[in-house]
């Protein structure tokens, strides 16, 4: 729908221009790194979730752009630490902090960013923003925890499917949960409509992550298997990883194996794997199942909840 | 006077236990690093200065522990990441946690311990902690901007006795003025008492830092001088480096670059420079000029001061 549509991007432009004023005055070891991380084109996926939110509700975009900056820079501080920990080079196209500089500049802009972003957050009309910061610093929390697991799964072969989705609801779906519902309390929404929100969020969030996971193996564009090299090289546990039965983890470790020969071959020969084994098919209902979860949270909602369907699905139709 | 020392003792105490008892649900590999260094033998130095100000205004200690722990939790995350950055293995006679663990570990443990640190602050008895929050994050960015200065003059020869003095005034004296101001917050205090509070602890942090850079170099202890080492190596840029005027810095160059020899010979040629040349005597009258400073402005207090005079004299003869 157009409307939306020009909406969104409107949203996408403003989070993108006044990210550029955010941090101009510091040490040049961080001004450069900060900014040239929050220059990325990323979709800005969280902060235009909570600009919906706020925007169903009525509120002007004044008092909900800082809030939404902040979410954005927290997602991108756990990307750059992360990308250190998991040694990844490319991010959005672009190298990433530690490969274009180093370590210690990622460590400290990272740590920077974060600082700063909690100032952004503050900048709101709310007469007191304890509520708020409560929520983002439990998200905060929740992703270092979800990456904790994440790195722990590493050196495990017997996660269980349960334990992956414990680890990416942490990881993963926590922030998204968090990016709707701070749009909620922002608009001073009811207890009850701000954990209906959250919950909305962390529906799409867990659908986000599996479509991530199939989408790297299951997408031609470089851009979406972006990290396939080094979930193999780090044994990470994905989604599909998990879903495998027992007994097939060895046919599936050993087409993993054939990834450092030809990696196009062994991405074919996945997929038929995954195919055949009907793992994609239990990933795709375990995000049918999500979506469905969240869209029945809106239909709970009293409020016009047309616009957050159509925001869900257009990042369920990212691709493939 | 024993009082007072029973009364440090106390908080230390309370400090100690209390922060065993902070983070112990979570992923291993969170919780291990993080406990690991809560349980370390430092000083307390910060939480226990937010603590003698909060009791002179005779708040009780239910209601300042946990904000004085936030403060020991945000150093201790500055010294988990700096550790990495500046490759120190050994901190209060312990490995470090990026020693111990690996870089990893001690990236996202800081993180987390960040996290945990925030949420702990906000457990005290304010109707609205957004002053306190805004305070802590201001003061979490000043150590990173301090550290990003301090990484990037290790690459300068030119770098000022002004430049010196900001970079320490961001990196440790910012965060040691933010202790005494969150006394000050916590007690209800004027906006103008909290501000003297404030200046007070940051000319004690400015004392504090550059009596570390002659401790280092001066103290016997093998605690004392404990980065020595990873300083020369790093071309750490020093008060005494700074202090130097430009055409000895040859010869202190010369001197520096003998420690990678004889270590002990190479110790006593620097102080015998150090103390030749008049910098130590720069050195020493910095720090009794901003401890000078640190007790007029509790002369403007109208409040019992002589608990922190009694605390801040305590810090300076710790050593030498």
């Amino acid at each position: 729908m157009k409307k939306f549509d020009e909406k969104i991007n409107h949203f996408k432009t403003l989070l993108d221009s006044n990210m550029q004023e955010i941090y101009r005055d510091g040490p040049k070891s961080l001004v450069n790194p900060i900014n040239y991380v929050l220059s990325g084109v990323g979709k800005r996926f969280r902060p235009i979730l909570t600009m919906v939110v706020a925007h169903i509700n009525n509120i002007p975009i004044k008092d909900i752009i800082y809030p939404s900056i902040a979410i954005e820079m927290l997602h991108n501080f756990t990307l750059i630490h992360d990308d250190i920990m998991d040694k990844d080079t490319i991010r959005h196209g672009k190298e990433t902090v530690h490969k274009r500089w180093n370590n210690n500049t990622a460590i400290l802009s990272g740590d920077a960013m974060l600082a700063i972003s909690l100032g952004v957050l503050m900048r709101n009309n709310l007469s007191d923003s304890t509520n708020l910061v409560k929520t983002y610093i439990d998200g905060l929390l929740s992703v270092c925890e979800g990456q904790a697991l994440d790195i722990e799964f590493e050196k495990r072969e017997d996660v269980t499917i349960e334990e992956y989705q414990r680890m990416i609801y942490l990881k993963t779906a926590y922030m998204i949960g968090l990016s709707s519902e701070i749009g909620a309390i922002v608009s001073g929404l009811s207890q009850k409509e701000i954990s209906l929100l959250k919950k909305f969020g962390e529906s799409i969030g867990m659908a986000y992550q599996v479509q991530d996971d199939l989408l790297e193996l299951f997408s031609d564009s470089n851009s979406m298997n972006k990290s396939l090299d080094s979930d193999f090289i780090l044994n990470k546990k994905t989604f599909l990883w998990t879903s495998t039965p027992t007994n097939q983890r060895e046919e599936l470790q050993s087409l993993i194996q054939q990834f450092s020969g030809d990696k196009n071959k062994a991405i074919l020969g996945l997929r038929t794997f995954i195919i055949n084994n009907g793992v994609k098919e239990i990933a795709q209902s375990f995000i049918n199942e999500n979506i469905k979860n969240a869209n029945s949270i809106l239909d709970e909602l009293d409020m016009d909840t047309e616009f957050l369907y159509y925001y869900s699905n257009l990042i369920f139709n990212r691709g493939n």
